[in-house]
């Protein structure tokens, strides 16, 4: 064709880093993918499903009284509403005063992208531009993105890891906190899986009240963390109950194996009923022109597990039993470590609890380990531990030995530590992107 | 609670308008809906499915092979292929050439608004600002919405039927592409229910060639016009044909009978395979932070259909005995109010196809019907051929007669003119929702 394009000048965006699809193009029989998205079983590279969600997906297609009708902008109501009870509590006291709600996303990065384009639109701390957004260094590149496509252009890191002791650094983030402008947006990734103790989260709770910080939580695998729903709930309830205004991001990927069923909630706790209605009012707008509204097969399972009394038994089972095998891989990881002499304190993988785990590796052991050892992580240098199976665990602990030995003379700088910059440099760049 | 909202100034947004809502809330036992989004059977108030659908949404859970696995944000490959070779013919040169590609998107909502998302970002004919959008009158309070929450800010509507002589009017048409400034869009919803012949469409693409004008299509109901799949992308393939660079949101919810699946495809037609792949590079970020990837059920659904030659047959016969239907309520519509000696001529309704109709009322005989009938509408005043059935005929034939006589003094103004505006004035106007 001669005619030139009307968009020549549309550069090639980088495309996102996906260690799984490094892993299916090398050949090596010994490979390792380290970053799978979601959970998989120990017997085979299969998503884990739970077996209740697997029945459930089997009844649904022959219930007769179920149709392929539009679901409205903002959901099934059934499924908001037992999601929400789910994380903050069926005798919340926002619930009880119909100031809290949910709305029904495409997944969880629906709802954080809905709740992006919500508060740019409408809150406006400071009357004048777009609130700061302040991200945890591993989402930043992510998540950050949603914020800046969104259209806020001040988006800042904090840290809330010490990626030299491998732990919690509680002082670290509360001086971020206190530098941050008033009624920043503080987006809380995962709370169940930052290893944050609840007297540290009473702290944050107090010192956002204070400089009147606004909460954006995204709870991305309740249960997954200490295998009980309430507990990985805490920070968001403590927010709640602490009378905050604020949004959350529920996902059920994760703790409901349906990935590809895009199933979120966008919770919304605000001051009384009358704003809850007119913020859902704006909300629908939105999806009416986003995606008109969601899907319905992942939100009618979810709905199903959770109003079924002998249903959510069998699930939380389910989630138990997937928890006590990711403590099991991070525990026989930390002993096969020690039994090979690694140099290095590993204690970190059973003082931490989840899915994700930053694993203390460098950025030259995190390289050794794809380029000679076939295993691939994460770009945010976080491990899936479930990615870890009974097969492949003996030569995961070998290749990090290995990498730890030759790799010694290096700075000890974790992998994530990559992406930080000084606050005053830390806007995400996406300029070949908008 | 005491403490002021952050959100006091969040205005309540205006709910969009569903007929169903008021219907179902109207005690009336004589109450008629002929509003509905999607199509309805004719023996029950039930959303019309093909079989062949049905059977496939029993047998998909049932594979073992499927999981539930997070789907990339361009989506299932083998779908977007197969659906846009559905569209555009499998053997047009622009997919020969690798130049055409899909995006499958969270429904054709969701395909215009990441089209429209990605032209604000990258499509600048003038190099300074966003272009000029031009959008039929009954799709402009919707669908203009989509492009004003992208970014644009010049959105026009155009006229392309005579509400007066109830028929196509291209010359209106002609003459208001004639005067759209170089580069606009041009929005061509549902093509195959315009009612244009292939001569008119010829002349419209000839002369928004010269006039540099970019379309994008929106096919929203293929095979539902003329019972053809081929006959109703004729318009389609004339562009792509003669070479135009465009877009074309593509949706499955009326032709698969799968509305709450939200399945959409995003066609692109560019100049050439590289132009393609950046494209696409860009749409797949926008997509990450959006909804991170699609949902699968409708599109496995989708795709077996269209790759089995026998489930094609099936699926093909089905969308010929639904158009058949509704040419015979068409008919049956035009001869009661005939017999009933209604004043006015109904030919329009046999002449005009597919789904929806603008059946030729004023707004007083449209309130007359909606106060005194309990007969509900869409807000663009066009009803849904499909809600009428072999139940409620003579009732809306007999309401249709009645309003007619009662209110022949009005001007014979087509509904959706309400919404009509001067070029100059005719800016989506959303100042409460943005």
């Amino acid at each position: 064709m001669a005619t030139l394009s009307v968009f020549l000048d549309v550069p090639l965006a980088t495309a996102i880093d996906f260690p799984l699809d490094v892993y299916r193009e090398d050949p090596s029989p010994q490979k390792v993918c380290l970053g799978h998205a979601g959970c998989h079983t120990d017997s085979a590279d299969e998503i884990w499903i739970p077996p209740v969600v697997q029945q459930i997906l089997l009844q649904i297609p022959q219930d007769p009284t179920l149709d392929h009708e539009y679901i409205k902008e903002l959901g099934i109501v059934e499924f908001t509403k037992t999601a929400m009870e789910l994380v903050i509590g069926k005798n919340n006291q926002a619930l009880l005063d119909n100031r809290a709600g949910g709305v029904h996303t495409i997944g969880g990065t629906g709802a954080v992208w809905i709740g992006a384009e919500f508060l740019h639109r409408w809150y406006r701390p400071n009357h004048l531009t777009p609130a700061t957004v302040y991200i945890a260094v591993p989402q930043l590149d992510t998540l950050g993105c949603i914020f800046q496509v969104a259209g806020f252009t001040d988006i800042r890191s904090y840290h809330y890891w010490d990626p030299i002791k491998l732990s919690v650094d509680i002082e670290m983030f509360m001086a971020e906190l206190q530098n941050a402008p008033e009624g920043s947006i503080v987006f809380l990734h995962a709370p169940e899986e930052t290893g944050l103790m609840s007297s540290e989260w009473k702290r944050i709770a107090s010192l956002m009240k204070k400089r009147q910080l606004f909460p954006f939580f995204d709870i991305a695998a309740q249960g997954l963390a200490s295998g009980n729903l309430d507990r990985d709930a805490w920070a968001l309830r403590l927010f709640v109950d602490q009378g905050f205004e604020l949004l959350c991001a529920q996902s059920f990927s994760k703790n409901f194996g349906l990935y590809d069923e895009r199933v979120g909630n966008l919770i919304v706790v605000t001051t009384d009923n009358q704003t809850l209605i007119r913020i859902h009012s704006q909300i629908a707008r939105l999806i009416a022109m986003t995606w008109f509204g969601p899907t319905s097969l992942g939100a009618r399972v979810i709905t199903m597990v959770l109003t079924s009394p002998a249903r959510l038994y069998e699930w939380k089972q389910s989630l138990q039993s997937l928890v006590k095998r990711i403590m099991l891989i991070r525990e026989k990881l930390k002993e096969k470590l020690r039994i090979l002499g690694t140099p290095g304190s590993w204690e970190h993988l059973t003082t931490q609890s989840g899915v994700y785990s930053f694993i203390g590796l460098n950025s030259s052991q995190v390289e050794f380990l794809e380029k000679h050892k076939h295993i691939y992580f994460l770009a945010n240098g976080q491990i899936n531990i479930c990615s870890i199976n009974s097969r492949n665990l003996d030569y995961i602990a070998q290749s990090i030995h290995e990498s730890v030995l030759v790799t010694t003379h290096q700075n000890p700088s974790c992998l994530y530590i990559k992406a930080d910059k000084e606050p005053d440099e830390s806007s995400v760049d996406l300029s070949d992107s908008s």
